[in-house]
């Protein structure tokens, strides 16, 4: 029986995201894990630094020796060598003494603070004149100050930036706990589709989609496995569904628009006794005719064959849902997530969109004296050029008609 | 003899971009050809598509066939079979007539257009009514439409998306001509860094640097060596930066920030016959102790030891090098580069900034209720916590004595 097409709003189709499972944890060197989402929450096992640490080329001293010195009233201290990189003082500092340190040195104890080069001049080989009063704590880092042991430092779900794997770093954490990356099965299906390395017949044409979507694939986080081009053929297609969902987290069936091929995967996907149809069409333009599917615990997507369309739909509806699948929760850092952000521009002439349905506008982006202009691509949404010069995109909401000129929109980067 | 200590305004030091070179090109497949850069032009040898194709399941007829047609008057045409998707027409269609078409098909001699299902009712097996008059090219995507034979398509230097992997897919190009990876070697010197997998020691600290910088060459598109911990040696420093030299198309040394540590890199590099020093501090906090010198046709970095001044210099100073040694040429598509793009953002409360340098400060972004709030990380520049936190950098230039609570910014992301 097939399904009744009706669309999904995208709300709804969102929803789906949780009942998805993330993938399984796998420990790997931290010199390869910048770009994967951390599997478990990172606390810190120690304080760091472990003693307190000079920020600056100075002299370390007792801030009380150096209470009401000016340049014209000078503080004279005893000046008791220097403190080695990488070893322990093996002095502490007295009152009305200072010893030499170098950023990154470690305080003696008795010292509090460090008097910068500058305002600390050797008279002889002991003795100090320093210009300046130093409040404690001055251009010392404490121990703990950055990290104090027991601290909750990273949380799971979390994408590691170069910033996070230098904590991990500091934290003695050389290899790391991530989610899997997801693989993500490609098929290509349709009778006019011939690989890439060949050449097109008449009526045929190359398997475009395989490789873009691939390369969003991996953009999103994931891997993609590429299980070749199908003919329109229940069986042949049943049997590489199959094959695909054994081997991947994901697949993405990439089909043509025509209803023949969208009744075809419905066909397909209802021929699996743990299958439930979720999706099938949603309210956006390029790329009605969407399918998602629920194979057991797997997401199976149909997407429309037009590249423009499948990437569209990638880009905004399925890249979640691989991201869900990479582990990752939210934010980079401080709950902000920058691929959320978009960029403002001006829009450069009128665009007219149809009510009832999202529209993804194709922009090209050219600075102007003050801020960027948006200026819609021309051309059907079956044409890779369109992609190649756009530089991002604008969602039209549902409930508007059109954009006028002039307008400030918000692109989504491509 | 030790050069003078002067700081180099930063778009001095980008003025010797150029002089360094490219990396030499190598052929990949286009499976992994994603974020690599084109190291040649693209010109398409074919027409894209190499026919006409129909963009919607409908009716492939002669527009002059419909002309007239309304829903009161609807045009009768006869049908003639359908066309098979993958496989060319074997028979026109003439005037009057109509041929079944899925969306991906190819148009028949004497078709010039595609009459949607919603507009056509098959009255019986030889007789269709069709309730719409349509222009010529409706529907239709025409051969070389999307690209003609000839075009210039792709220019050299250009980062590959997946939308132009998906172009390169259409041309029939399944391997591709890139530039190669730049690989970058690290050397962390000091000797009071200690390896990430061993307990420091007091007045030891653990390499984060070589990971955290490692991490970030990694995002600019190269490759990084790791070439271990060096003491603050003469000669065991020279020794390993030759090594380096040898191995790497560039090298960078993440030292301490002390004068001793930075007058011995000056050294070791001025002990290179073909080295010339030519900057030796900027004007930016943090991050004043910057070296960069060329040795042979090489570029060698002396980075600051603390982890965030190494990762802002790196992020706004380094990184452009590298961008240029892996071919970029400017621009991701249409000449705008979207990591040049800020993300605007208000002001939680005034900052106060030196004038006479470029502050950089850490800022953590929420969301109110109207737009984002970029909230200064308050710590010491030697915090990696601080960069963990932070979502973003503000700049602060040379001229600015501070910013206002309110005050719109642009934030960098990191």
């Amino acid at each position: 029986m097939k399904d009744f097409f009706t669309v999904t709003p995208l709300e709804k189709v969102f929803a789906y995201i949780p009942a998805f499972p993330k993938t399984q944890p796998e420990t790997i060197p931290l010199e390869i894990a910048t770009g994967r989402v951390l599997a478990r929450d990172i606390v810190s096992s120690e304080d760091i630094p472990g003693f307190a640490r000079s920020t600056m080329d100075g002299y370390a001293v007792c801030a009380k020796s150096t209470f009401g010195a000016t340049e014209g009233n000078p503080a004279y201290l005893t000046l008791c060598g220097a403190i080695p990189m990488g070893e322990a003082p093996t002095a502490p500092v007295r009152l009305g003494h200072a010893t030499r340190i170098s950023t990154g040195g470690m305080l003696p104890v008795g010292a509090d603070c460090v008097v910068m080069l500058e305002y600390a001049s050797e008279i002889d080989e002991t003795t100090l004149e320093i210009s300046k009063s130093v409040a404690p704590g001055t251009h010392v880092i404490f121990r703990g100050e950055d990290v104090s042991k027991g601290q909750a430092m990273l949380e799971r779900g979390r994408k590691l930036r170069p910033q996070e794997i230098g904590l991990l770093a500091a934290l003695g954490i050389s290899s790391v706990s991530v989610y899997q990356k997801p693989v993500v099965g490609i098929i290509s299906t349709g009778n006019e589709i011939v690989p890439i390395d060949s050449v097109p017949g008449p009526a045929q044409v190359r398997d475009v989609n395989s490789y873009s979507i691939s390369s969003q694939i991996m953009e999103a986080g994931g891997r993609s496995r590429l299980f070749g081009i199908i003919r329109d053929d229940f069986a042949a297609l049943l049997c590489t569904c199959k094959k695909a969902l054994e081997q991947c987290d994901m697949v993405i069936l990439s089909g043509g628009s025509s209803v023949g091929t969208r009744d075809l995967t419905i066909d397909v996907l209802n021929a699996f006794t743990d299958a439930e149809i979720l999706v099938h069409g949603i309210p956006v333009s390029p790329g009605k005719p969407t399918i998602l599917a629920r194979v057991g615990s797997k997401a199976v997507w149909g997407l429309p064959g037009h590249i423009t369309s499948a990437m569209v739909v990638f880009h905004r509806v399925v890249r979640p849902f691989v991201e869900h699948a990479c582990g990752m929760t939210g934010g980079m850092a401080g709950g902000i997530n920058f691929r959320g952000f978009l960029i403002p521009a001006k829009l450069s002439r009128n665009i007219a969109s149809a009510q009832g349905r999202i529209d993804f506008v194709r922009v090209r982006l050219t600075e102007t004296g003050d801020g960027l202009m948006a200026e819609p691509v021309l051309g059907k949404s079956g044409l890779i050029h369109t992609m190649v010069v756009a530089d991002g995109l604008i969602e039209i909401d549902m409930n508007t008609e059109g954009l006028l000129e002039g307008t400030f929109v918000a692109v989504i980067p491509l």
